[in-house]
Parts: C-alpha cells; sequence; structure tokens
C-alpha cells in the first residue's frame, strides 16, 4: 500500500497552523490521541472552518431526546450511503465507542439493517438514509411516522439536520481527497 | 393550487422572533423585497441558524477565482441535480439577477449544458455535478483538470465546499418542507 | 451566455418554407406571437412534420373528462422527468397561461408534488411519470386506480398516450438539439 | 399459463370495425397473416390511430440511407431497453425476416452487442439506446459521430426520430397492457 | 452477421479433451443434439469445470416442492435480469420444452410479469429477481411470503440457491465472452 | 443491539452433524479458532454444501499468477459492491490478515480506490466491480486491458471466476440471512 497524502490541497505544517488551532490540536491529542486529518486538510481555509466547526459541534451535542449515540449513527449510516471513507472510518470508530459495542458499530457501518437494531432507531436511520438517497421524494408523511415512534419535531429536526450536514462533509471530504488517519481503524475494536 | 405550509415544523410569527432576526428580516425586506421562507422556516432554532448563516455567508461572499454569479451557478446546478425546489427557485432568481440575463439564468435552473455557457464554466459546473451525484468517485483528475482551467486550489475548494454545502441545503429544505417565497418566480423575468 | 443554433439539423429559412408552413407560421405569430422552434427546426422534413402535428393536436384536444391543462400538465411532468429543456420551457409557460397562476405553473415544472396540487390531478401525474419512467411496471392496478379517481377509460388511454407522445417528443427534441424559443421564459410571469 | 386479454381497455369486435379498419385486417391477414393486436387494442380510438398510424409507416418506409432493416432494427433495440414484451416480439419478429437470419434476429432482441453487428450498425444502434436511456446528454457529437460513419442528416434525424417513437410505442403499449399476437413467436425461426 | 468466437479465452479441439469431457459431450449430443457451448468454453479449465457442473446439476435436479420447470423458470428471470445472452438463450430452450408451451416460454424470457403465471410461481420469481438486483434488501419477510404461497424451507433455500447461482453462471458467460449455440435459437419453437 | 439468529433457515446442532462436518469443524477451529456460521448455516443442506465447497476452494488456491491475497481482494471489493455483511466482514478479515495490513485491509472493504493500491491490482478489481455491477458490458476489450498489466488468461479467468463466485456467495448469503462469527470484528487489527 502506498502511502497518499490526506489532501489534494495544501495542507498547513501544524508549527504554522494559527494559536487557536494549535489549542485545538492539543485538545484533540489529549482526548482522541491525535488530530483528526479533516482539521489538518481544512486549515488551509481557517477561517471557513471556524464557521463549519461550530456548526458541527452545535449539531451533534446531545440533547434530551436524540443521544450522542444517536446522532453518530445518522452520520454513519449517511457516510456509508455516500460511500465516503473518512466518514465512515472516523464516524464508524465514534459508533463503536459510543455504543460500547465494536460488532454492532462495525455492522452498522456495513449494513446498519443487519444489526440488530431497535425499531425506534432503524426509523430514524431509515429517514437519514432517504434524505441522502432521495431527498424531494421526502414529505410530511415522513415526519408523521417518526412521531409515532417518539421523536419531538426537535429530535426530528435534529435527524434531519444531521443527514443534510454529512451529505456536505462527505462530499467536501471525498472531493478535496481527505483521508482518515490510520489510528482510527485499530481503536475500539 | 392549495396554499401550503412553508414549513413541516413549527413556524414562529415574526414579532415574536428575536431582535437579531427582526433587524436580519428587516434588511432582507430592503435589499431583497422580502424575507426569504428558509429563515423563517428555521428560526424555531435560531442559535443553529446563525451558525448556519455565518458559513454560508462566507461560501458565497465573491472572490477574485470565483465571483458571485459563479457560486450562484454552483448553488443553482447542485438543487438542481438533487431536485430541490426550494433553492432552484431561490438560486434561480440569483442567477437570473446576476446574470442580467433571465433566459439563461432559466436554461441553467433546466439544463445548464444546453445554456450557452463556456468551457471554463461548464466544467466548473460538471465538477459540482460530479460531486453531488458520484462523490466517491471524484479524484485528484477532477481537481487537475480544474487548474488546466485556469481556477487556483481556492477557487477548486470553493467549488468543492459549495457543492458540499448545497447538499446540506437542499436535504435540509427538502426534509423540513421548505416551500419557497411565491415571489421568487416572478421577479427578474 | 453564447447563442446557440436552435437545431443540429439544417435549419430551412422561413420565406423557404411551403405556403403551408407559411400559413401556420402567420397563425401561430397571431395567437402566440411568435413561432416555436419545433416547427422551424422540423421544417426540413416537412411531410414528416405534418403527420406529427396532426397526430399531437389530436392529442391535446381537451375533452369532457381531461381538460387542456390536464392535458399540458402531464406533457410537462414527463419533459421534466425526461429533463427536456425544450418542452418543460414551452409547456412550462403553456401550464402558467392555462392555470391562470405562474407560481403553480414554475412549480409543476420543477416539482409537481410540492405544487399543492389535489389528489386527482396528483394521481394523474404520477401514472405519467411511471409510465415515462419504468413503462414495464405499469399494470392493471394503476389503471383500476385511475378509475376510482373518477377518469373515465378513454380519459386514463389520454393520459397514457400523451405521457408515452411527450417520451416522443423529448427525445426528438435532445436528440436533434432544439432550444426553445427565448420568448417563452419571460411569458405569463 | 392462463389467457390474457390483449388491452386492459375495451376491444371492439371484428364485425363492428370500420370499414376502413376492416379493409386493413384483411390486407394485413394477406400479408402477414394475422392482424396484430395493436391494431386491434387501438381501434376504439380509431380517429387516433390513423393519425399514429400514418406516422409510422411514414417513418418506416426504407431510404436509400437507411433500409427497412436498419429502421426495424433501430425499433428493436429500443424495445428491448424499454423492456416492452410486445416491441420486442413483433420486431424481433421483423428483424428475423428482414435479415432473412433467425439467429442474429434473436441476438439483437437480446443484446445486439453480441450479435456480431458490423460497426455502423453499432454506432446506430447504440446512439437510440442513448437517445432512450439518457435523452439529456444527447449532443452535437453524437450527431458529428454517426457522420462519421457515413449516415447523411436526413438518416441520423430517421434514427433520432424512430428511436423516439418507439419510445412512444413502447409505453402506449406496456401502459395500456397490449400483448403481442402468439403467431409471432412461432415464425421465421 | 459476423461469426464470433465462442469464448474470449483458448478453445480446447474436442479431439483433444479428456475422455471424461468427450463422454459427457457424447451424452449431450446424444440428449440435447449438440454440445453446450459452456461446456466448450470452460474445457480450457477441466478440473473448474466439474466441480461448477456438479454443483449446478445438483441444484437443478427435480424436487417434489419445486419441480425441474420451477428452477428453470427461476433460472431463467435472473439471467434476464442480468441480460445475459448466453443463459437467456439456453434456458429460454429448456423452458419453453419443459412447459410444453413456446409462447409462455418466450415471454418469461422477455417479460416473466406479462406471461399469465400464477400468483405462486410470480412470487418465486418476483424474489429471483430481489435476490438479483439488490440482495441486500432481502429480509426473512421474503421467506416468510413464500411459506404463505406453500413453498416448504427446503424449496425456499433453493429458489435463494438456484437464483445465487445464476447470478455466477451469468456473469462468468458475460466476462468471458460465451456465445450460445446456434441451435438453440430455433428449437422447441 | 438485539441478537439475532445466524440464518432465516434451521440450524443443524453441531453435535448432530456428520462426522464429515465435526472433522470440518474441528480444522477450522484449529486454524481460524471458530467455526464460520456459513458453514453452520448451510450444514442442513449437507451434500449441496461440499459441492459449494469444493469448487470455493479450489477457486480460492494461489496459483504463480494470482495470489491468495489477490484473490481475497477480488472477493472482498465484489462482497462490497453487494453490500454483503456476512462477506465483507469475513474476507475483510483475511485481507487484513494476508495483507499484513489492517488499514488497507480496512480501506478496501470501504473504498478500495482509496487504498493506495498499485495499479495493476486496482485493474484487477476495478474488472471485478464492473463484472458484479453490470456483466453485460464486459467485452474482450477488458481482457486485453487485463493483458496489459500482465495478467496471463488462467489469471483473467480466475478473476472473472471468482468474481462471478462471490455474487453467488453474496447472495446466498443476504438472502438466507446469514450473520458472520463477532469474532471477525476484532481480529487482525
Amino acid at each position: 500500500m502506498q502511502d497518499l497524502p490526506i489532501s489534494h490541497f495544501p495542507v498547513v505544517e501544524r508549527q504554522r497552523c494559527s494559536e487557536d488551532l494549535q489549542k485545538l490540536f492539543a485538545e484533540l491529542e489529549a482526548t482522541l490521541g491525535f488530530v483528526p486529518n479533516v482539521i489538518r486538510a481544512f486549515a488551509w481555509r481557517e477561517p471557513r472552518f471556524w464557521k463549519w466547526w461550530a456548526h458541527r459541534n452545535d449539531l451533534m451535542a446531545p440533547s434530551d431526546g436524540l443521544s450522542k449515540a444517536d446522532r453518530e449513527m445518522v452520520a454513519l449510516v449517511v457516510s456509508a450511503a455516500n460511500d465516503c471513507l473518512y466518514c465512515m472510518t472516523s464516524h464508524g470508530y465514534a459508533v463503536r465507542v459510543l455504543l460500547g459495542d465494536p460488532v454492532a458499530g462495525e455492522r452498522i457501518t456495513l449494513d446498519y439493517r443487519r444489526a440488530g437494531l431497535d425499531a425506534r432507531t432503524l426509523a430514524m436511520l431509515d429517514y437519514a438514509v432517504k434524505i441522502t438517497r432521495c431527498p424531494a421524494e421526502c414529505a410530511l408523511e415522513d415526519v408523521e411516522g417518526l412521531r409515532k415512534h417518539g421523536f419531538r419535531d426537535e429530535d426530528i429536526w435534529d435527524i434531519a439536520e444531521i443527514a443534510a450536514m454529512y451529505n456536505y462533509t462527505n462530499r467536501l471530504a471525498s472531493a478535496t481527497g481527505m483521508l482518515p488517519n490510520p489510528e482510527y481503524h485499530g481503536l475500539a475494536r
């Protein structure tokens, strides 16, 4: 296997990054153990990066109705539907950790319909995939179907917006040639 | 034609919106003539709205290499590839205005390959559609192809990120049932 | 925007067209204001043109069960499903005029499922799109479904035949490179 | 195998058909040996039928540049691309007869790319299938490609129009439930 | 029609084949009248051939619950879904013989949903096509649906395994360029 | 995560399996550490199992031109193209082991075009995916293309036949509801 660059675009050397970025790097190394390549690859457009980062973090913060694991599962099945190597790898890892179940985590990466998930979770993930694959066919009936599973309007909007967000992230990562950090593959197995 | 609500989710009455939002409403009425429904529909999740709005506005600001019209054309062909009524309508209007050519604007909405565009613009729009339709097939060769048309790396990243962004916006609009303001249809014809 | 020819094939100068054609041109200028490019582009195969014209006009004539607007809406959604610039433009105009509603007309052009149409009209248009997209999957059940909406057998046959006809027209226009008259875009807005 | 009706719509008894139709029936029985079901199924809309019949016959008449076999092969591969049982059966028979080669005739019905056809014929049939499958992607380059194979503009228009016509016929036959006469299957084998 | 080789790979001359193969050739000539090209084309990898042959023959042997005609119909509709000329031709012949009905046999080759088949047979063939087209969407519900039609578990497994097997055979035949024996086309008409 | 059965069909208790199967179980436990569920799930149709097993093992045995890793990579990308959870899991494990590179192994599972593979391997895998996705479009040119990469005819046939075989295996596994052993997920990480 040939060693590939992590982006088709310029990658700023760590020591040349802004203080703000270096602070984020340090935080991530403390918690995750390394700096995700998406941040390294995005660093050359720093002002843009921070805007996406703020939006993304707000969206992935857990709420009463939608846990962190729920949000990460939505991100993961959207990424799988878009065949995004970077995001399947990084969110596959996150789901393995958050479920505390590496087998379920990988099955959701490969085929969430064969992962033994409950009906409520399946309904959420089916909706995320529908939004990804055929957004124009989404209708009020889909929202009503999720309400019947006990999701509140805030939760349903968040499922839709997270699905939408990873349709952004997957495409930015795939188009710019981002590659996931090798560390992800071996963690939480 | 039945009158449809502009969202499947709660729409905050204008007078109950925050001062910040009311200020934005006033600005848009002064420049555009009305408040786009996407803002009305997003208002019930105001903190989230502002994060998206900041990112989106940064992304759509013109640069030396990529004009406002270029950016709006990318948004438009992505929206057409995703069959997003809201965004085809609003960005179709924007392109009609920015090109100062209502015929070209509508042709780009309906089939940009039959709109008499130059080779550089076609290459940009073909890339945006490829990112939309089959992101995992994007490769370094696509980036190199755009460089040959004179696009700088900053421009190419922006084309990719705008394409990615409208894959978010189209899906949020389609899933949440946003409908475009009727005013758009008749303007700049 | 570059000025494109209206056909990949020879276009007969107006004054060299037959008397019959010139008579038709005059009539259309009197009623519509201009001669649709499809007729200019088809003129070099005049005997063939008249045969298609006779069939098409018979098919688009209103009946008790299927109004002119109904017939034009079928033509329009078929043309949209086939991404036919010429026919979306010309029949989009016709629907705007016939419904007396430019907003509904453009919404049907862009996404008829988000145009506030009644259930009967939606059933008619869904059938036309099914015939366009997956004709071999059409079955007796589709016909029976339309009967339940009050369509008579003559109406259902006509919906099917109009859908079929625009699958012809869309492909002839797209393959031969016909471009719509610029006048269409600005009318009935 | 259950005996199925030849149409989802009313079929006029032969003796109740008009004199003109009965004359056509007699002619076809004299030449072909039976009355094709498409005519029986279309008879209840007789004025419409004659208009289609006139157009279709004009289009299928051989010219210097495009033989009857060429025209029937175009009809056949379009019908196969649309999975139209009626037209694959009737035009498969016609191609077997016209080529005087039942093996080639059936191979063109099932997969024309594995039928040993020459490059000129393959280019013609590839164009017909492109018009059928993705009409909006057709461009001037396709026309120029056929010119290089020696086709004149009249021939190329006819290939396009025949392809377009069978997109009409296939859909009318599939939607209305027309079934081919059993006689076709055993002839010219 | 040009005469094409029956394989992209070396074809062993009959007299140079092993004694075992020559014995099989003789048997097939006695029963079928000729040696199917699949065996001629596979002969250069003889040990592999016998392994496939043993599996395939076991799978196509009739049982109480699934007749030889049932098994051949499954093979045929899978081959049609995969557009495999070789297998549509050879199994089309087999179905014509086994049903004793050349018209039904060809209709199943071209569109099994328009062949007048009973509900049990249609359910079996729909399942085979689903396994072919979207295997990952198959679920326990499909198995339960067939049980309701009276199929035993052994029968359902066999339907699934025959469908799977012809997804192998179709791809091997199409990729290696196997062409069917011309004799098939004219037999049992 | 709910615990799911490993098959929609009867699973024979280990101690009730034949002596031959029990011997195979013991061998696999000695080498792999567990009995793959495909064998447990196939055991109720034991004679059929052995025929498939003999064919599969012959096909996966390494040759001078095509290593065991090559063969497993072909199996893996076909399984990914068919979204087969069972085979992506078991052959993903095999590729991780055989390449001695868990990162490359998982990247080939998720997107082999972003795994840093050399041109010869990519050509082999692209061919396997083409055979899987659009077998009827395979042609002599594909075989010739692989010859230029140095593959001998025996190798090319094997690539095609392995690709074909996993189109069988993927469909049998997906249709019968086979689930992979949980052990696979954590091994060779």
